[in-house]
């Protein structure tokens, strides 16, 4: 453990951390050991225990690092609104489109809430991810309705994601300003 | 299989999926085992293929069991409610103190849900569930209305269940108000 190979190969860390992610994708969290982590970033198996103190470091690396991408995303996207209206439109667009839309995405955020579920130690990683997405809201939204609309996001996109009927995207638009009406701006407003 | 003593057992079939929800919140779905669930319902092992076709079949029917003990809760909590103001405060109370409230409930549904993202087999009994939700709803709300709230205790609940900070109440109470704020009445107002 701990050779001056290992100490040299910065990027091994992060594609450990990718290729647990990889794990979970296919196997779900249960069925995550060092050994097929190890095998799918192609490093030593001994790799694992010099850059992780065990699973759950390695569960919080790979799923911290999951959050982090999606709300990078989610603020990507709003970005580019410009003005409450279309940011409105954006966050229904996200809804309807974007959150939750693909599979692995999907299946990912639903293993992190599961694990948070049962482990109140992981639910600092769930804690700064609705912190993130609220203060992507508050550009647009004052603080109380950015909660509220992060909330309304997270419901509708699972209720998309889990039902076998198509949503209608007239609800999402109308869900969005009824909760925003009493809005007072936010930093950009 | 299929002894007449098997068959005159009417509340195996019972047992067996109830010990089937023991061993999934115990466990998860990944760790849950035709030998798990009979050891725990205390049966033979091979009177779980008289019962079940598969572990998929038992899966299917624990989850539906659960769904519709959650909802039956829920429909209970809401026929307090005599107007539409009482059933905006039960709603309310639902989101601060009962969804998602029970670790065990937490964690079955999060189980339910990460199911239901891997395999769209599954998304019969998200989609049943939501449907009464909001036919509970719909007693108090228009249809509209009640499908944006049933997102809304959705994200909220969750988003509770999962921070590590409290809720704040006033928040919830705000929310619900605003998203039924263009209700047009349900069944009973």
């Amino acid at each position: 453990m701990g050779s001056t190979l290992r100490r040299y190969d910065p990027g091994r860390r992060d594609r450990i951390i990718d290729a647990c992610l990889d794990v979970i994708a296919e196997t779900g969290v249960a069925g995550t050991s060092h050994r097929k982590v190890a095998e799918a970033a192609n490093v030593p198996l001994g790799s694992m225990t010099y850059h992780f103190a065990g699973m759950s470091d390695l569960l919080h690396a790979a799923f911290s690092r999951f959050a982090q991408k999606v709300s990078e995303q989610f603020e990507q996207r709003m970005a580019a609104a410009y003005d409450t209206d279309s940011a409105k439109q954006a966050v229904a667009d996200a809804i309807t489109h974007v959150v939750l839309s693909n599979p692995r995405d999907l299946v990912l955020t639903h293993e992190l809430y599961t694990l948070a579920a049962r482990d109140p130690a992981y639910r600092d990683i769930t804690n700064a991810w609705m912190a993130r997405s609220r203060r992507t809201l508050e550009r647009y939204f004052d603080p109380p309705t950015a909660r509220m609309l992060d909330a309304l996001v997270e419901g509708l996109s699972i209720h998309r994601a889990l039902d076998n009927e198509p949503q209608d995207e007239a609800i999402v638009t109308a869900a969005v300003e009824r909760i925003t009406v009493q809005n007072a701006g936010g930093a950009t407003s």
